[in-house]
């Protein structure tokens, strides 16, 4: 018969009443005392869940199911878990935590997305991100400061977005040309920038898994409104992860994955000025957003 | 650019604050009003949670990289979520909150596990669980008894346990014959039922996985004390699901998965009387348990 482990910690018996400080106390040797902290919260928590919901065990059992549905959509390119982070609003939340400033007057964050993951290619300041015909044009111009709006000559601005069908180019490999609408640009001496690009357009997230399931089963679309995501940084500032949302576009009151803020949504109006579209290589009419980026410190 | 879905329900801007509600808003429309509740509760906790720990995003991704893995592990003879519900305490709490019997007398039940994979073979009373060689010969009389103490004619009993060396015959498939270790008996007209085996041993759960490395970083070790699998049933009477356990065994104070109840921890004691071991055709000296099991209504 197998010898027990010398440092065995004997634990109190289960009981119903007491079950969250059972298996607590079983998780007390752990050595870290972060990890300790954060298993001991969860514990507590999915246990009153548990509790407060009386789950069944056809319950559980279909628990079990649609989260082993869930890691098995998990590819290489495909986070499942990270799109049900994202439409429990977990995302969203973590990042309002992890991710303050401490500058009141820094542009807000928002999530990431599943679509990072290949790098940007560097572009000249100007140069287009469309590869592929087709969007409504839209030249994009900005700049970023420092909380007292300092210029950051030398800042980076990664920039990524859907095309005009609502597609990221990881998304349809075979039809557009590899890192299609994305860019990574270096700012000028007064932390400006400028590049071409196309209209992107509102997409449902990936919904043909089982995080579209609970959509599904819960009356909730999959939709993304219109925006085109932001990472910027200059030494010395906090790093800043966003998107700027394209104003009037459907779903800004309804993102499957809560990540608009107010602040964020900006007019991509249309322009029809001649000599500003010939300075930057633009047909007429086109739509024109600018972007004040304030990094915290 | 996409027409909006007519039902899209607009929800208010997420915000720190308000984080659980604007996600609870937004499955406001389940038409399910159990997953509705479900929902809401496990959105309410799991934001508390993230609040109280302050999760910060690497730890997100960890969680997101941890849920992942354990997906990938499941397969169709691996359940990897129900061992991490398992040694979270949430399989015995939903088997204590969904399996209350309602009879105070009724025998306690315990966790089904994650080896009642395949059907038990229908065996003759006194016959032989064990179909290869080695073990401690051991012997199971009992009875199936309503909550009055009233026999229950051709109540059903199914049997499974690991072997000596701690393993199910579905673990080690090329060394022990199918079925190994498992039986599906029909009690006589006292409701009595016995049939020989071998002393089980205790081992550990599969911790080659993710919730083997959740447990080796927690300082938890994965072993539970030998038991043998039981599910009692009679025709009106509430089925039944547990475990008896071996007095004595290891791990009885430190079940990985929480599944010891005192009741349920028996005497296996060594019997040397010829006469029950000629009756039974035992060798002399064996292994004598006695299960009287209680079905409530």
């Amino acid at each position: 018969m197998t010898v027990p482990t010398p440092d065995a910690r004997p634990h109190p018996l289960f009981t119903e009443e007491g079950s969250a400080e059972v298996v607590v106390d079983a998780f007390a040797d752990t050595p870290d005392p972060r990890l300790r902290r954060v298993l001991t919260s969860l514990v507590e928590h999915l246990h009153a869940f548990t509790k407060d919901v009386g789950l069944t065990q056809v319950e559980l059992d279909a628990a079990i199911d649609f989260l082993t549905r869930t890691g098995h959509a998990c590819t290489d390119v495909r986070q499942e878990f990270q799109l049900l982070s994202d439409v429990l609003g977990l995302s969203m939340l973590v990042d309002a935590l992890d991710h303050r400033s401490g500058t009141a007057s820094a542009t807000e964050s928002t999530v990431l997305g599943p679509f990072h993951m290949v790098d940007s290619p560097p572009r000249a300041l100007g140069d287009s991100i469309a590869l592929a015909p087709g969007g409504e044009p839209t030249m994009v111009t900005g700049e970023v400061v420092g909380p007292e709006g300092e210029p950051l000559a030398g800042a980076v601005v990664d920039i990524w977005q859907a095309d005009e069908k609502g597609f990221y180019d990881v998304q349809r490999p075979d039809d557009v040309p590899e890192r299609n609408l994305r860019g990574l640009f270096t700012c000028d001496a007064h932390g400006r920038f400028h590049f071409r690009t196309i209209l992107p357009a509102p997409y449902p997230i990936p919904d043909d898994g089982p995080v579209g399931q609970l959509l599904s089963a819960t009356n909730r679309h999959p939709y993304r409104p219109a925006h085109i995501h932001v990472i910027a940084g200059a030494e010395g500032y906090r790093p800043l992860t966003t998107h700027v949302f394209v104003e009037g576009s459907p779903y800004l009151d309804s993102d499957a994955v809560f990540g608009v803020k107010e602040s964020l949504v900006l007019p991509f109006d249309e322009s029809r000025d001649a000599d500003l579209a010939a300075e930057h290589g633009m047909p007429v009419p086109f739509r024109h957003a600018h972007l004040h980026i304030v990094l915290g410190r």
